[in-house]
């Protein structure tokens, strides 16, 4: 066993906490003795412990001596929990292997200087590329204060996320339908547009125990959503935002002050966030929703939607479900609608980070460059 | 080592002859005799060597008592070289280990039975599935005589074949489209429409050195290709087939022979394959291929024809490159266009059977089912 491969332990532990931990990152870490795995933890939920007292409240044998692999700088001011790094230096560790930095920059590297003052050795940056790998979110969501977006669909090899006449159940199997499940677990918001309420009626929730669902936002310009419809039914059991793009004034005003008060009335949340066109602006919204703690957002929009965020440039990511099936169709809908680009040089680049079969579906994970 | 792993060595050794054997499969054979290698071999080209004799050529000392591994069942005919069955028992080999069987009827099982009735120890459909996916054409053609027919797309992430003004230069990356250069070497025959024709006056040749050029298969119903077009221009050194739908009577044949005259001049071949609705029916142009001894096509059609094609039912393997890019527009093109199905549960099925990345970009290959 090398140091890569304890890192490497810290990592897969670490990931036991997705979904759970948000507004914290996923930590994990792993204490190593005379070539022993002897402690190992990892940050399981937000407010319980971090992931190195895990570790430590694991530990076999005294850790005097010991190393430490974990995959986030320990922390070293008081917070929910008091600092990591008196915890490392009351078991004596004598080496701590960090992967990535403390992102927070009223904390980056002290927590490592701390340590190396009370004599421990300290390696920095190890395997940082990976560790970072498992907080895109957190490392997002702590320097740019707006949710990190995912935008996510499903589309079949020839591109199309619907038959000719609109319907698109099902484009993927059932693992990868369970696998967007998951996905909503993980995020803390999910996004879609007016135009997915008006067509499919969804809930946009959890429906696998034991997980949870996440805040619910629709961008509605003209503030359409129905009364009737699950979104505004179940607005009081799950939370929802509506966006939408209100002038408060002129006509049609008073209709939506009504319209406004009736979503109120039946729990749900509005935001007028009006760009100059009278459509949502969704960067404004990105910052609302920041300043409400939302750290990320599963963006499940249909082909207008997506292009909107694309052009807005809120995306992060795209998750993109390809079913091994062809519709055809030349007026067919696809993932990304709009105007579109002129030129291929003009085209939004992304990098491929993961690629994955899930059931019959293959899974592609993209970064936006 | 284990039969697996010689059988293994057969395989890769077979692809040494990846689009030079047509129209006979690639076959690789190993020769082990105390546990190691004594010869190996692969069929290189038409008209030489057999895989099995090719390896005994290699032997470095007598194969008496050796084990023969190769991936297709040995000839037992004479064809343009003597049985392969005869050549084993000459070398007193004990036991064969064999792939796929032979796919022609009229020899199917003979070669086994030979060698089993000399005494020879034979094991049949060993890896009979990794050894049948060396020759997905060769299969077909035999059984079928008509091409296996691949079609070939490159698309962004969000399934465009070209930005909004049609330009498609480029969708992939430099590596992706050598091996689009490489799949053209691989199968005998190239397939475009006429709208590609006149929309990019391409050569649809290979340019890379020591490869050889497909034969052009053009679909133009209304005969409509341009005299100075590359393809027209260069029929005389790359073979050219176009197919149209002729009538033969009434109104625009006296001008429709007159351009088919021009164009035999020029060096295009052409074949009348008329449907009922006045276009090129691909089914009896696949049978005329057939039978012009072309067992293979990449279709490298747009998405008008790569429509008509899946119609038809005579696309046998899609292989689409993915591109790390958005283009939006809900008007771009896309691979596949046409009507269209209406319900998701009557899509074209398909199966993942590879996936890869080549430089930035994903190749995909999924049989039809």
């Amino acid at each position: 066993m090398t140091d890569r491969d304890y890192m490497m332990r810290a990592i897969e532990l670490a990931k036991g906490g997705l979904g759970w931990t948000s507004p914290n990152p996923l930590v994990g870490a792993v204490i190593v003795k005379d070539g022993r795995i002897i402690g190992e933890g990892y940050h399981e939920r937000c407010g319980k412990l971090h992931a190195e007292r895990n570790a430590i409240a694991s530990l076999t044998e005294s850790a005097e001596g010991a190393t430490l692999y974990v995959t986030l700088e320990p922390c070293c001011h008081y917070g929910k929990t008091p600092p990591c790094t008196e915890a490392i230096l009351e078991q004596k560790i004598a080496r701590v292997v960090i992967g990535s930095r403390d992102p927070n920059p009223l904390v980056a590297g002290k927590g490592a200087a701390i340590l190396r003052a009370a004599g421990v050795r300290v390696e920095e940056d190890f395997m940082r590329e990976e560790c970072d790998a498992l907080n895109p979110v957190f490392f997002h969501y702590i320097t740019k204060k707006t949710p990190y977006v995912v935008m996510k669909y499903a589309m079949t090899a020839d591109g199309k996320i619907a038959a000719r006449t609109g319907d698109s159940k099902w484009i993927t199997g059932e693992s990868a339908r369970k696998k967007v499940q998951e996905l909503r677990h993980q995020y803390m918001g999910i996004m879609a547009g007016i135009g997915t309420v008006l067509a499919d009626d969804p809930m946009l929730n959890v429906r696998i125990p034991g997980l949870k669902s996440p805040v619910r936002i629709i961008c509605d310009s003209g503030l359409r959503i129905p009364m009737d419809s699950q979104i505004v039914k179940t607005a009081k059991e799950y939370r929802t935002i509506v966006a939408y793009a209100g002038e408060h004034s002129g006509e049609g005003c008073k209709e939506a002050e009504e319209k406004e008060e009736q979503l109120h009335t039946a729990g749900v949340e509005t935001v007028s966030v009006p760009d100059a066109d009278g459509r949502v602006d969704l960067r404004k919204l990105m910052e609302y929703l920041g300043k409400q703690g939302i750290d990320s957002v599963l963006l499940e929009g249909g082909g207008t939607l997506n292009d909107a965020a694309l052009s807005a440039g809120i995306v992060n990511e795209i998750c993109a479900f390809i079913a091994p099936k062809i519709f055809g169709g030349a007026g067919a809908k696809t993932p990304v609608s709009g105007i579109g680009v002129a030129h291929p040089a003009e085209a939004v680049m992304l990098t491929l980070r993961q690629m994955e079969t899930i059931g019959d579906d293959l899974m592609l994970r993209y970064s936006v460059d």
